[in-house]
């Protein structure tokens, strides 16, 4: 007999945690939280998921720990949640919330209010309080349409914006609008990663909880993480996972 | 006026290509032939294009080359047919077969009857003779659940498989039960690129076709077919497009 979990997946294939993350998302299709679009999206996040070697690299860990530090010292950070995000990782958005007091807006490229809702009811089944979703009431600047719909009181006035799994066009809105933009994008080429105050290049699941894991380490030393952000040099960051696919791909042409 | 294709995209459009790409795929979704799980797959290898520059790069007509002298050369030669490549190439897997006197096998990861013969349908619909599809009556060695099932007519008894857009797993089982193995697949990192006997690191809309044209040439000189083969060095070609992306990401790692 070959085991399994209640996925339905097989864990001793050796792309387990990857097919589980599928699976996950799958789930959220099929429930109409995930649009087609976010799982070719997917794809592609994990093809550079891949090349990094599916590990947080350090680069990605000092841009963690930075993050913790911005949104520690926000005067109103958000994080905003889409539906790949809310259908991979509900659990690390809801504990990164509570770890730095920030908001959650359910904020969506592909709107609908019945999907915003949707994910609301998602997040709240797996614990989440006071969700930010239905009836957006102001738009970001410069984005027209559906894509630009936000709330006054979740990212639109917010200082500091968590944008996991973000389109570009929106990330450099929120850019332009002068606040701290902090991406989480597996794509170290993204538009996305190269407008971001703060580009976090890590998978969500590895990101979130060691983003947590540094809030709650410096909320009792807010100069410190004052300290950090000063420091921070975010393309430093992204030139060094740059060069960590360099030496892979250089390695791998000459392996014999 | 915009013009447009019967597809509803503009073929001026600088990204035609791959929009029609997805078109294809989400059609083929809708009609059941591609599950949500082909959609993600289908990202990576997106990705794994633009990294390449979407073209073919010269070791990948080498390995289109010497996989029609392999399919030529091969006593009982099948194309093994998933979702997405029923919905992607329907026609440039018909050809092939015609071109190399190769049975066509749908063979799927997330094996379902109906899906099967969906997609055999579509083969039909499209030109296909024979296709074996329905009632799997073999299993490949080592492969548990549904993902093992294969026909004893068709891929379970071949001595060359072509592979477009396969799991690793599953290739690994075909290497394993001693078939020659040629993979296409965009990631030259999956473990299928890595198993195969020969890894075609190209788009499945270009790949194809190439593959039909030089088994063509090559029908008429089955000594240079075997002379090819003899010389075929798959791992040198991987190599080669190691060095492809590592050239690309040594730029930018060092730019300012």
């Amino acid at each position: 007999m070959c085991p399994e979990d209640e996925s339905g997946l097989d864990p001793t294939h050796p792309r387990y945690v990857s097919l589980n993350r599928r699976k996950r998302l799958a789930e959220g299709f099929r429930t109409g939280i995930v649009v087609p679009e976010g799982l070719i999206a997917h794809g592609r996040g994990e093809m550079f998921d891949y090349l990094l070697g599916e590990v947080t690299l350090p680069p990605a860990l000092i841009a963690e720990k930075a993050s913790a530090a911005a949104l520690l010292t926000a005067k109103k950070p958000v994080i905003s949640v889409n539906g790949n995000t809310a259908a991979l990782c509900p659990e690390g958005i809801i504990d990164l919330a509570k770890a730095a007091s920030a908001k959650i807006e359910v904020n969506l490229f592909h709107w609908s209010n019945n999907r915003a809702l949707l994910i609301k009811k998602h997040l709240t089944a797996n614990g989440a309080k006071d969700v930010i979703a239905e009836n957006p009431d102001a738009v970001l600047e410069g984005i027209h349409h559906d894509r630009g719909k936000c709330h006054i009181a979740g990212i639109y006035s917010a200082d500091v914006v968590l944008i996991p799994l973000e389109d570009g066009d929106r990330a450099q809105a929120l850019v332009d609008m002068g606040k701290t933009v902090i991406s989480i994008d597996l794509n170290p080429l993204s538009r996305t990663s190269l407008c971001a105050s703060i580009s976090i290049v890590d998978e969500l699941n590895r990101a979130l909880p060691n983003i947590s894991r540094f809030a709650r380490e410096l909320s009792k030393n807010k100069s410190e993480a004052m300290k950090i952000l000063d420091g921070y040099d975010n393309f430093k960051g992204l030139r060094s996972v740059y060069h960590t696919i360099h030496t892979r791909f250089y390695d791998l042409a000459r392996s014999q």
